[in-house]
């Protein structure tokens, strides 16, 4: 794409860095962008600044939050020995929404992925490990994703957690609230065979 | 969505507002943009504040450019006498890189569209009849899109320009090169058969 103007060319180029978004989309983007009037544009400039320069990791759980220490964290409500390790900030909306956990996170910042150079020693693995020694946790809670990463990054986690005495569980593996059996993959079929539960548990709330 | 932080939503907010960005995909990217370093992240917004304050258009076809006259005005190897009309700097783009266009452009920046709320005042007409009325123009081509707002503004345009003595052309349509027939829409291949050109002249180039 040859575009005639090196300051447009400039922003098209950042915004093309962004995953998932072309040069061309980047260029839609970019004339939208100047559409607005100077002034919106700085609040959008700052909002992105302000992303990096303000936000901070929560000192307890790792998650993303504007203060030292995060709302979950810091609400005297949650139970503190019950910890959910999830990737990141995303799940933790997830979860949250669900309305079914109350306990407390601990947010790993990422999977092992040696596909994308990432290693147990990019993640938040060794404050898991001084949150368990310092702190009264009875049951920690792997919720990550079924994928290759995130199957490793849970068997890496369960031979580093195996010295505490503590409850070590995941999430439930089984079939979709509203799917058709029909269309259910054969190993998602086979685990939710093999881990029946009684019928009278299945509708019950986590407690 | 429930952002626990307000920074993040803010930001999320702001990426939100691009045209055909949701809140999800807005999220993905402030999340990508926090791995970033700070400097990384105050190059990309200065491309983007930059793209408001340093960016102009040309003082004479109004075509985005870097300087007050854009490189291909300011190019003397272009016909003067002969202008396309076109919408915004993407169909610019486009048209030069047939590399079979060697006249010069007028942008409007925008096409008639009362859906958006967008009248011919929006437009630079009034600069369009101020060239012709200074310049020495034997032609104007109107290259705008085969839509209803297109087809408007070209009605438009065609009623405004009749007080000048010029040839008022526009880019021919029909069945594009590597169509198969059946394929195409009957407006198309109807208007593409009455249109019908000399075989002989089918393969030759634009003067």
């Amino acid at each position: 794409m040859n575009i005639p103007s090196k300051i447009l060319e400039n922003a098209v180029e950042q915004i093309a860095s962004l995953p998932g978004i072309g040069k061309k989309t980047a260029l839609r983007l970019s004339l939208s962008l100047l559409k607005r009037s100077q002034n919106e544009i700085n609040v959008f400039s700052k909002a992105i600044i302000e992303l990096k320069s303000e936000l901070k990791l929560c000192k307890h759980c790792y998650n993303l939050s504007d203060k030292e220490e995060c709302a979950i964290c810091a609400n005297p409500s949650r139970n503190r020995q019950l910890i959910c390790v999830v990737e990141d900030i995303r799940d933790v909306m997830a979860i949250e929404s669900t309305g079914q956990f109350k306990g407390l996170y601990h947010v790993m910042g990422g999977i092992i992925s040696p596909m994308d150079g990432i290693g147990p020693n990019d993640l938040k693995i060794k404050e898991l490990i001084e949150r368990l020694k310092n702190e009264n946790i009875r049951e920690i809670i792997l919720a990550l994703s079924t994928t290759m990463e995130g199957d490793t990054t849970a068997f890496y986690l369960s031979k580093k957690l195996a010295q505490f005495d503590i409850d070590l569980t995941t999430i439930a593996r089984g079939v979709s609230i509203g799917d058709e059996l029909e269309y259910i993959d054969e190993v998602t079929l086979g685990r939710s065979i093999l881990h029946r539960l009684p019928y009278k548990n299945s509708f019950s709330n986590m407690q």
